[in-house]
């Protein structure tokens, strides 16, 4: 039903077009915000502006940073012949709190998705190569999602980086540690099972 | 961790203030909003700056409303004689979507919580009264939610009112419409049955 007011209908509905909301939880949102002090909603509301208008991004391994070249990039103790592929920042948060990669990233910033007409123009794709054709780069890291985009984006890398005489590894897919197998999903267990590897004193955690 | 860029962690952090959006699904968010054009981006921010700034109540049930007087108090055909007193927006529209009341409301804009600070002078409380002192209320039908906040809200309003001489009446409680018996919660069913009216022609629905 329509609201009573154009101004909350709008917010709601802007509200709304954020992934996950909804108009219900778009509408508990607003009134909120209507609840709080001006001063505190337009410090909101500018936050968001400033992000999107003023967002820079590492000009070598395509990340959101503040610096043209970002810690992690500019780091010396990182081993810069190791480039690990990720969609976005979280995935370089999710890697980092490993402490397991002591290598660069390239942050796509997305998948090839031809559904959502996302090709490899609208990724960092070609900062990719231009990287890679500059040489020093001993192995690729592919650590996409396993979905069927980040498939088809790992297979569509995978190619090019190999016929530039690139060496390409994919993160392991297999069982979570500390998981029961009855409550693995068929496909991974069968890939666990694919991709078994010998036993040994390296292969306990 | 922190974040390589303020202004997104800024904005993750704004984000994450929304009730329910805890930090992961405040980045989620975040990256989306990047993703978008900068106007997008602007339309978005103004919405809720616009909506915070510009918002007006109406002079005499205080909901939300663009006009000083709401379409529903302006409405000829509605009973002026029964006021339902609701906590915000959203009760308004799920009452009127049962197409059950006639009468006009009052949004209190919330509750009584002594826990969060809240008490009768920070809702429309005082503006009740100015209504109901004008005369030619007949009856004020209490449509809180059953919570201890809703209930305390209740009480002192009733007993004002009363006080006042005007009748006051309660939405009923009890076991949902196609609800099963053993699906319900212990004190609703409880309260079902003291509750209990006589049967007849009218009880069925």
């Amino acid at each position: 039903m329509a609201l009573s007011s154009a101004l909350l209908d709008q917010a709601v509905d802007q509200l709304a077009s954020l992934p996950g909301i909804g108009r219900r939880t778009a509408m508990r949102l607003a009134l909120d915000l209507l609840r709080r002090d001006v001063h505190e909603v337009a410090r909101f509301s500018e936050a968001v502006r400033n992000m999107r208008e003023q967002v820079q991004y590492c000009t070598q391994c395509c990340n959101i940073s503040d610096r043209p070249v970002c810690d992690i990039c500019s780091d010396p103790n990182r081993d810069a012949s190791m480039i690990c592929i990720v969609e976005d920042i979280r995935d370089v948060i999710a890697i980092e709190n490993t402490h397991q990669f002591k290598g660069l990233y390239h942050v796509l910033g997305g998948v090839i998705s031809p559904m959502d007409g996302v090709g490899p123009d609208d990724l960092h794709v070609a900062e990719l190569f231009m990287r890679t054709a500059k040489g020093g780069i001993r192995e690729v890291v592919l650590a996409l999602g396993a979905t069927l985009e980040g498939d088809t984006t790992s297979f569509f890398l995978s190619r090019k980086l190999q016929e530039a005489g690139i060496a390409v590894s994919m993160i392991a897919r297999g069982i979570s540690i500390g998981g029961d197998l009855d409550q693995v999903d068929e496909v991974t267990l069968g890939r666990s099972i694919t991709d078994r590897k010998p036993y040994g004193p390296n292969t306990r955690t």
